[in-house]
């Protein structure tokens, strides 16, 4: 889909750093005839090498290139590994003509080990004669072990804004990578597109928490052709953007290694929306209460224990928990049909109140803790 | 071990609060001369009625004895668990003779539930003809869901302190809760106790990391009966005190739940104490890393990208990793002989190093995230 966007073009291939034999890199080439873009980047201090000269590439606002690979991410191999970036993303702009500052890259796959030159630069010169209207070829050749690829569009008046995604499935050895390229045909300035896009990444994607890891490669880049003509205002390129990006944040809760249930957190009644967002997060990383979900069991109990070590205002004597719409705690002590409550679905919602009469709202996706979970990311990496 | 020290008495029985028919109340009474104590609370906002007790029992340094439950936390039940809890309280107060604020109590089990009060109130009844040399039976009354119960004593010179915990085990429906009685025969006042016991719980008991998650119920009490006579100085009780917590912390993380690696986190080369000890529980924490030391895999990327979201001074680009003494991760690179490394034994050890050649130093214990903590935090809680 993110060829629909007029002025874009993609491709996909296999070039071999998987050993499964998959596709492992893709190109999204922005043709134009404007070249704004914005990022945005994992909040990891260690960085994978893509993630510092992505960084580098983005300070002017301006990209016509991401190159993605698949399988290797590039990250803690040091000075080699930098060069090895720097070469892959050379290779990209001197065939396209491009300034070497015009191309990003984006890996995901197994730390620590350094990519296959070889494979990489072959992968390249097969990439750039592929060039077309291949969104989709692009979107399966960034899936780690992502089951499904994801891929999201919101048609405006005359211009749209597309996006393809992978994670938060977890890396086998090594860690999930959220890594997901935008496009749109908009002629909006790359100031416009960096407001939408830090806005719309705060509440999409910064609120799913699958297990409290963050990885060193995560990377959202938004790229904007103007090839429609159209400028919408900021609020428009607002939601549009907004609406994609939650699109994409569904599909990777949905599709999050292990997961057994589709767990929403929403946090109400404290004092600021960043209060709610922190006291959200924190249940949502307890591991007791997701192996409770893990169990549908409403267990309110460990909600309320959990919560109550957010950094968030509260009554602690007037807290309520809702699952499924349904009161299992009100004043923090449990309502008489707690225990009735069917969780057995896919989809639990818990909705907790802090009981302070603040307007502070947020909401976080997470998932359950299963035994699919630990069994997976346990394997040797070897 | 409890009533080494002289001038303490104690007792366990069985009152019929676990369904098992398993001991679960233990009385702990200082016997004097003197009655110096101190104590320490969990962080948890959320509080369980015995803890909101205790606290105000401690207010003025002065205790004469503990009441135990297990299998009920009497957490989350609004003012009837407070007024069962004082009830309690009053029971053992009226029929020693005490003071109402000279009786604390500590409580642990399942969240949610109101005490059995006609059990608990025969249970005090039936410990408190029994008091004697029996700290064996009542560190075996405050067990939940420990497979052995925990003691410890360190002999200084005329003198002793001993202690007895119960946790880190996960409660089955709900909450850890770590629960320690300390006694000594040291002659000292309670602002000596209070400094001790702050000191050695924030390097032992607050540097256990199982799972993240902090109880409603958390307590640890350290009472003086001054029947030793002996004054010694403050270094000398922070000695003993930091020993006998020391050796309680290292068996709650041998039987915590689910537990098949214990794993000791070291972290080095940051600015401060507090900056290492927050790096160190940030890898304690992150689910991956857990997952990988069930796997025995020596997955030092993981350890990396999981440290590179701590709170604290680090060179990104010279972190080492140290697995078991082995170099698996130099210069925030992998060795060669990273993969090598044997972690199939029980216990293990992991020093990273951040890098900036800062002299802040901290140690958390943690255990891996097995699929046997998972099965057994996911069973339904009725």
């Amino acid at each position: 889909m993110i060829t629909e966007p007029r002025g874009f073009a993609a491709a996909g291939t296999t070039a071999g750093i998987k050993p499964s034999g998959k596709p492992d890199m893709a190109l999204v080439v922005n043709e134009g005839p404007k070249f704004a873009a914005a990022a945005v980047f994992t909040r990891n201090r260690v960085v994978a090498a893509p993630v510092k000269l992505s960084r580098s590439a983005i300070e002017d606002g301006q990209l016509r290139a991401v190159i993605f690979n698949s399988g290797n991410a590039n990250a803690c191999t040091g000075a080699v590994g930098e060069q090895n970036c720097e070469m892959t993303i050379k290779k990209v702009a001197d065939t396209l003509g491009f300034n070497f500052l015009d191309v990003a890259a984006c890996s995901t796959g197994l730390i620590g080990d350094q990519l296959p030159m070889d494979k990489v630069l072959a992968g390249v010169e097969k990439l750039i004669p592929a060039l077309g209207a291949k969104g989709e070829e692009a979107a399966v050749a960034i899936m780690t072990t992502d089951t499904v690829h994801k891929q999201a569009i919101v048609c405006a008046d005359g211009w749209s804004v597309a996006g393809m995604g992978k994670g938060v499935g977890m890396m086998a050895p090594s860690l999930a990578t959220m890594l997901v390229c935008l496009t749109t045909d908009a002629d909006v300035p790359s100031e416009m597109l960096d407001e939408a896009l830090r806005k719309a990444t705060a509440t999409t994607f910064d609120c799913i928490d699958i297990d409290g890891s963050t990885s060193t490669n995560d990377t959202v880049i938004l790229m904007a052709s103007g090839a429609s003509g159209k400028s919408p205002t900021q609020a428009e390129l607002d939601a549009a953007v907004f609406a994609v990006c939650d699109d994409l944040a569904a599909q990777m809760q949905a599709d999050a290694e292990g997961v057994t249930k589709r767990v929403t957190i929403t946090v109400t009644g404290t004092t600021t929306d960043e209060m709610a967002h922190n006291a959200a997060r924190t249940v949502a990383r307890d591991n007791l209460f997701k192996c409770a979900m893990f169990g549908s069991d409403p267990n309110w109990g460990r909600t309320l224990a959990a919560v109550g070590m957010a950094d968030a205002d509260m009554d602690a004597e007037n807290i309520a928990v809702y699952f499924n719409n349904q009161a299992v705690c009100l004043n923090s002590s449990g309502t008489p049909e707690a225990r009735s409550v069917d969780l057995t679905g896919a989809d639990i919602d818990v909705h907790i109140d802090l009981g302070t009469g603040g307007t502070g709202v947020a909401k976080v996706r997470t998932t359950d803790l299963s035994l699919q979970y630990v069994d997976f990311n346990s394997a040797y990496s070897t």
